[in-house]
């Protein structure tokens, strides 16, 4: 409920017209960097090796977040924010990390992570040609469709038999293009040190896209190889010299998802009918968790991470909404469509879509529900779908499989499906209870899907019944199941098992249903509009985000807001006196250890920056770099003005907001006493700026 | 999220076939008791006296709720509940009596409230034959309510005139019967005594619906007329023995309205269309104020009122879905619905019923957004709504008003819109921008409700447009328009009445729609199913709720749940046994107040306690009386089970929740010190149980 304004669009159409991009606008493929803006701009050029070295220092987290390597013996730097779901694993109420942090005193200490994926990218190869060129004239797009998948399927088995490498072919430009990028896999991840929620999220959910901020969201992992500390030649080393506005600034991380390419109907079905089930979803389920929540301390640890993904997803899927209810912004994502069309190839496409998103627009619903994640019915339910659907796809040949149940895919979704995670029965209830509620709320009581769900009972006894019968906490029980694929399934009377069994016959038919008469004409209609891009613009134009690596280019810059100016940098005194302004009333209440150690911190180191980097949900824990790649600071979120760059990137007031690399040394060292960490970030470097 | 699972009522289903009431089921109407049933069961008979006594000592508050006279000075008892949007409305930054509590001195520290009106039932008068005299056949179902309405209104005005009361005419059995009403009007009401919102709602939405429980839901308000306190020679006195389980109980209040006699078609569209909407109007209301509420201590101050209310709907309205939900419930419904269907008029009655049901339905959400108010848009809009609509209603003739327009409500409708209530800025911005966005993510972007609404920009901007430009916070203008009517309307440039204006233009004919094309409807074909009933059962069936008097019968008893014996009482121990079982966070920190003065208090009095009474919201401050109709305690809640009974009646595991009259003495004379309020209430006596 910020009371900030979604900026005002319509000032930029003049600038659009013989540009599709504004100001620092792209999250650039590292095999398609833009080095004439670049050059012109900043008077910059990447080399070949300047390019390696970040492209081989950047980590993607399986999680859903972006990392860095900033030591040679594997050292990784996120944000406290992603590698929370891994902090909160490894909390009991005995040893409640989140809300106290850790310091490992030596690597004997570190703690392992389960079911986290770390993946490098190593190469990448053109696949184009080889991937359209199963596509044969006559062919319906859904046939289209499933010989594009066979075809990536191939690649990436022979791909990944050939480099013993994780293979992934990237669908660019919403279906223009094809590489295939091969990562190097690490499964033993380590927690190294984490500080507490209270400062990592200093400001909660009140400040969270907020700016100014105060955050020290930062969490360093470290990444092994058969047992000890992966060796990492290429590595972030730490700037001494920090910087200041003005200065060139890179981003270099996995944005997530990205909608900048779409039609403007597409952008009315997400307004429509898309976001207001998100929303639907993300205030049901935020409403059960603040009641858990208040239930009990205990209650509270268990529910907070569900409410951090919850509370953050609401934020930025409302300021979307709030985007998009905006006619001037449409007006404006109209006028840069008309623009685009005009051939007949381009029209065709934009036609395809919009009766392919009227096609699909009736029982949306039943998709939405059925395929969900974020406010699905429960880890153990997830668990039992995971064990289902693997034992019927694994008969199929490789190629005609869901990509996520591809060979290539199974170490990934084992590694998840086998991790011991704690489960806490009264989430899963939560979870179970609101999830079926839900379904029945939106498609009604009489719907089967609904009916299945409850099995004749109300929600509440329904979800008690399920986690009663069940024996999936067991991961023993999960691995025979799944070994014994679907004869195993077929002789379990699990509960969650059957009813997981029950839900396929809605959820199977309804995703080819979704990706027949939906996503195989998306990418074929998208694949051409980007061809009416590329024509007009020429091939330096970004594809919308697909969570793998991309740069961005931007500058510290601040802005002005209602009439005041905005500094782009805060510092470690304003976190203090934002705790104070607040009567250190949680969310604004600073960790105790912050407030013993006060006196010894330096207050003018700075502490949060913004830049006009163009980033995504995705993007958190990326690296921020200087020209000489290296690390000045870690980009932890954007202000409320950027919500919008989901579909429309703008930089007069919108920002990304990062932690600077001098105020993460001076907590270290002043608050947390890490000396030992401190040395082998900095590797014998001291630290010039204010002190 | 409690735990506690819905009761499954299929076991009722044997006890139902001869009877359609279960125990001690029953709202009763004062002029229809049931004698014989009390007679039989409890061996007593209900006098004239008594009747007459206990209807002019029960007090209806204008903003929902039940309260009574408890001395002859006009002194008023109810809930802290129903009081506290009038004590918020008291309240301040600097005088937070909602925290604090509050404590007249004497009478002329108390505070009078902005507003309020109560009413007080002098005379029933049946017009059942007047009403239905107008319908001639052939009439359509529109033109037969129109011929009601034009009645009523009549009836009304002229009963009015002619007895200076506040006239009445209550729809009964939907539409079976009709009673006018003839009720006395305190319009001078004060504050007299509050406690704090923490004993006041101790354990607050997470024992909300819960028992056992531990709250001194009381606060009392005095009626004034001529400006000294009224005299009111009807008034309960206390009870000086107390009560123990098995003890006779009477509730006599104002219920709001119940469905049960509603039919499955009507169930099924309550649990598929109406209910997702509340609820998820409910969920995003109440994320958007945990918002503002955490964002500062005075935020959540102004934020609580709303607070309570949206939490206590989402939990009721939740509780009710799940039951909706429960195949079980629904079945013994249809069993129920199935004995009494066979004849052709009952049966031509639920035919046109549902065919009403499902024209209704496509377009329901337009009806609801257009015409709902506990998620309205905001104080000043409501205003601006009723400005625009009493200028246009006011020129019609009485009878063909809207009832709450009509010349008998006009007097209530001036005393809440000159009221001189606090409007907190950040609130109404909350409510506004909150309310578009709701109207457009369930309409679409594109409908013409929400474009008006939007007015061409997002919904923050919007909301924070028409509140700068608004003057209506200014009661003299509201005045000034209210009294130059159309012409004051048609020369405004307010942007507030210049939005309802427009939107008038939608809500009027979907009001008029809903009205002919559902509501006359309804009315003659629940009156018809009524009539199958009464055939069925004879005249000793009770009407569904009306927000009108009704009296309810039950006992001291407590129940079995989870194989555990849950006692009837509760003490004042208890409360601080929760409040340290749950280390005192918040809500189930005790008042400081309390702490320092637990020593003074016996821990052994009683506090809260059930029994089998039936109720529902409305009743809430109702007074519970035993066979002498003297007070023993207030009704504040239903347990969690009881939430069915808005649509089915139960007592096996569903009870009353009240505060016992001896915790109150208790708490007033040792933690308020409230001696001369103590006084007034017992007028001299002295309680004998557990002192």
């Amino acid at each position: 409920m910020k009371r900030a304004t979604i900026p005002v669009l319509t000032g930029l159409m003049l600038m659009t017209t013989f540009t599709p991009l504004h100001g620092d606008e792209g999250m650039w493929l590292l095999n398609n960097l833009p080095e004439k803006y670049l050059k012109e701009t900043y008077d910059f050029t990447p080399t070949d090796d300047w390019v390696e070295h970040i492209q081989k220092s950047s980590v993607r987290f399986s999680n859903g977040g972006s990392a860095s390597f900033i030591s040679p013996n594997g050292l990784v730097m996120t944000n406290h924010h992603v590698g929370s779901d891994l902090i909160q694993s490894l909390s009991s109420k005995e040893s409640n990390y989140m809300h106290d942090g850790f310091l490992a005193k030596s690597p004997a200490d570190e703690l392992k992570c389960e079911g986290l994926e770390l993946n490098v990218l190593m190469e990448i190869r053109p696949v184009t040609d080889e991937v359209k060129g199963v596509v044969k004239p006559g062919m319906s797009d859904a046939e289209a469709a499933a010989a594009r998948r066979a075809k990536i399927a191939e690649i990436e088995t022979k791909a990944g038999d050939a480099t013993g490498l994780k293979p992934q072919v990237v669908t660019l430009y919403r279906g223009a293009r094809y590489d295939l990028y091969l990562y190097k896999r690490y499964t033993d991840v380590r927690l190294v040190m984490a500080p507490e929620h209270g400062i990592g999220f200093f400001g909660g959910d009140i400040d969270n896209f907020g700016y100014p901020r105060y955050n020290l969201d930062v969490a360093f992992f470290r990444a092994y190889e058969d047992g000890k500390p992966a060796k990492t030649p290429h590595y972030l080393k730490w700037s001494e010299a920090g910087i200041s506005e003005g200065d060139l600034i890179f981003i270099s991380g996995h944005p997530g998802s990205t909608r900048r390419l779409y039609t403007v109907a597409h952008l009315e079905f997400m307004r429509d009918t898309w976001l207001p089930l998100v929303l639907e979803s993300y205030n049901q389920r935020e409403v059960a968790l603040q009641q858990l929540a208040a239930s009990g301390a205990e209650q509270a640890r268990i529910a907070a991470e569900d409410m951090l993904i919850i509370q953050n997803g609401r934020k930025a899927f409302g300021g979307m909404l709030a985007g998009l209810l905006d006619e001037r912004v449409m007006n404006m994502k109209r006028a840069e469509e008309a623009r685009l069309r005009g051939t007949p190839k381009a029209d065709d496409a934009w036609g395809r879509l919009e009766s392919a998103l009227k096609k699909i627009e009736t029982n949306y619903a039943e998709h939405f529900l059925l395929a969900n994640r974020r406010t699905g019915l429960s880890e153990l339910y997830s668990a039992a779908v995971h064990l289902v659907r693997s034992a019927n796809q694994r008969k199929l040949p490789d190629g005609e499989r869901f990509p996520e149940y591809q060979d290539a895919s199974l170490p990934s979704l084992e590694l998840r499906l086998f991790a011991e995670t704690p489960i806490h029965d009264e989430l899963e209830q939560l979870r179970l209870e609101d999830g079926i509620t839900r379904v029945a709320r939106i498609l009604g009581g009489d719907h089967a899907i609904a009916k299945t769900l409850l099995g004749g009972i109300d929600p509440e006894t329904r979800a008690a019944n399920l986690l009663a019968g069940t024996k999936l906490r067991d991961i023993a029980e999960r691995r025979r199941i799944y070994e014994g694929g679907l004869d195993a399934i077929n002789a379990s009377d699990d509960p969650m098992i059957q009813l997981a069994k029950a839900m396929e016959a809605y959820a199977i038919p309804a995703r080819k249903h979704y990706e027949d008469t939906f996503e195989s004409v998306e990418t074929g209609a998208y694949a051409d509009i980007a061809d009416a891009r590329f024509e007009k613009y020429g091939e330096k134009v970004y594809p919308d985000a697909t969570f793998t690596l991309r740069l961005s280019i931007g500058t510290v810059k601040g802005y002005d807001l209602g009439g005041e100016h905005v500094d782009p940098f805060t510092n470690i005194s304003g976190a203090f006196q934002h705790a104070e302004a607040h009567d250190h009333r949680d969310p604004f209440a600073l960790p105790e250890r912050w407030m013993k150690r006060r006196g010894k911190l330096n207050g003018s180191v700075p502490f949060n920056f913004v830049t006009t980097n163009d980033i995504i949900g995705g993007n958190s824990g990326s690296p921020m770099m200087n020209r000489k790649g290296e690390l000045i600071g870690i980009v932890f979120d954007g202000n409320i003005q950027s919500l919008v760059w989901d579909f429309q990137f703008d930089d007069r007031v919108a920002r990304s907001v990062g932690v600077d690399a001098r105020a993460i040394i001076e907590a270290l060292r002043s608050v947390y006493e890490a000396d030992q960490l401190v040395g082998e970030i900095l590797g014998g470097k001291t630290l010039a700026a204010a002190h």
